[in-house]
């Protein structure tokens, strides 16, 4: 096992060579670390901006293992890791973070949700679904609408379907290919938040100001952050967060995805035991970013200032957007963040912007 | 040659691995740039963060051959370049930026002064030695103590020698190997200004506010920006930094280091056609800093906003210095800059640190 905390000079494996790779790289680089990517496309994001690139699939075993021994800790830019992968990676002597239980919880919603209600942390009500059986009784006692989710797999509202009334239930079902699901009852949410922490190996918990996250076709359009909300929806999110982060014996950067209800209220609906779309404003908000803090938090690193020095409002330049870049240039008001992706396909991250707002 | 602005996804090539190179590689990663690195060492500090790395000498036609093919722009971080590789890279397709005028400028001490004064920008009066007879005439006419350097090569408080005495004259001479030299006056100076600037492919011009400089042994120690310095002051600074840029038809990043005298006034001390290390608290001061902004003038794209969030002082980590990167961690206002160098020799350059602080 490496000393820790890792000294500059030491390397950082990173699974998945994409915008949160790439991201995750330049911070390093700052820290005066080597990166070394994993990722089956040659060439990637993340790979053109690091010491290495080893051009493998992630649950390929030689690929792990010379990526276990060249890294001293290794982390991901997913939470769909294989957990056979994260075991190959440790049996080669990097330290791995977030650990394996993290990343088994994110993986499954219905695990996910039952952690979060024994740590405190609220979600929407929900009920187990195997059969059309289960599906009636959840009807039954969560009422309709409900938002029916294969427990494993989608992300950007894939997988996943709206139930508006029972005699619904068969097709539904249909739609995920009859997996393993979870149903959520409706949450009567005025506004989406997150909240971006970190809890480092020492046990240390940073925490970032909320952002407002507005959705366009169940993708993340612009989140504002600092968000415009009260002490106490501040310090209820807070401690969601560090409830969370210590349930988990959490190493790493998380985020955590609120609705908040119409009464004020927080719901958590979901969390990435990884870097987040959502904090992607603290890049040009904050001193220390979720990138560099994430960095930090796996290195036993002290944990970096969270501390809002701007208003940030973040846009995701997706598919054809990015093609504003000359536009968005000219903007005194904006910094620009690209990810070296070649092919423009609809709905694509291709890039964000953070814009500077002053306070609302 | 290419279409401009460059568009992201254009390859930009760098003479030079150092740390200079490696900023300005992680700058332009995050505008979706690819880089190419040449130069002599492996496994560079920027070839470690870049696309690629020519492994070459400076002045080997066949690396700069490869370099002008990759790369649509190529770019120096530092002045020495010989005019021929410029020349060849030029030959192959490449843009180069700055200009082989502001290069030849740069490496000679007295053409730069001269240059100087003929656009309008005071500097202290001087004198060409080749022999010992200019020595004496000049020393007789700008009196003692007065300063002698070589014209070419130097940096850091190299290739230079004080005269407080004209019997010192020849000894003077001696010390700096007979090498074709420039005498100049001593400066009753109060303290030392630095100003960064850009002028874009399209002869934009973009200004950031002043810093002030403490040196030690000869290397620059600290920088304060933006520095407590009169709007008068600002405005002569912008009206030398215009003229420089405008007089070179400049293209890119310039470091402009000021002597402030005992009454106020500016004389221009000398001039870096690349970015500086007075300009490195631009990274966590400024919303585009030094690096974003020299591969934004090189690309001709729209200038970035130069505009102070924070206040900074940048200390720079001289060889052990860099050992105390753990404390630093733990210091909430400080952003933390290392190089990826592994060998730690006495005053070496091996990272930095910006901290913020309260206006003075």
């Amino acid at each position: 096992m490496p000393s820790l905390p890792l000294p500059p000079g030491s390397t950082i494996g990173i699974l998945g060579g994409g915008q949160l790779g790439r991201m995750l790289s330049l911070a390093a680089a700052r820290l005066g670390f080597d990166v070394v990517i994993l990722d089956p496309q040659p060439n990637s994001p993340a790979g053109r901006v690091s010491w290495r690139q080893i051009v493998a699939a992630y649950d390929d075993f030689d690929g792990l293992t010379a990526l276990g021994r060249l890294a001293d800790v290794v982390t991901f830019e997913f939470e769909n890791v294989p957990a056979s992968s994260a075991e190959r990676l440790a049996d080669n002597g990097a330290l791995v973070a977030p650990g394996p239980t993290a990343l088994a919880i994110a993986q499954d919603r219905l695990h996910e949700k039952a952690f979060l209600n024994a740590v405190g942390a609220p979600t929407v009500d929900f009920a187990p679904v195997e059969t059309r059986t289960d599906l009636e009784q959840g009807l039954d006692r969560l009422g309709t609408p409900a938002l029916l989710k294969t427990r494993r797999d989608g992300y950007d509202g894939k997988g996943q379907v709206w139930i508006r009334d029972a005699t619904d239930a068969a097709e539904a079902l249909e739609a995920l290919g009859q997996r393993p699901c979870i149903l959520e009852a409706a949450a009567d949410f005025r506004r989406e938040l997150s909240i971006i922490a970190a809890r480092s190996q020492s046990g240390e918990i940073a925490v970032y100001p909320l952002g407002h996250n507005l959705h366009q076709g169940g993708v993340l359009k612009t989140t504002t952050a600092p968000a415009d909300i009260s002490a106490e929806t501040e310090a209820e999110a807070r401690r969601i967060a560090e409830a969370i982060l210590d349930g988990l014996a959490y190493v790493g950067v998380i985020g955590i995805e609120l609705f908040q209800l119409a009464d004020g209220r927080l719901r958590v609906n979901e969390i990435a035991p990884r870097v987040h779309n959502t904090g992607h404003w603290t890049q040009d908000g904050c001193a220390c970013d979720q990138f560099e803090q994430h960095i930090r938090a796996i290195a036993c690193w002290p944990l970096g200032s969270t501390t809002a020095h701007t208003r940030i409002e973040m846009t995701n330049l997706l598919g054809d957007d990015v093609q504003a870049w000359e536009s968005i240039a000219t903007d005194p008001t904006a910094s620009l963040h690209l990810y070296g992706k070649t092919d423009i396909r609809a709905g694509r991250k291709m890039g964000h912007v953070n814009r500077r707002r002053l306070p609302a």
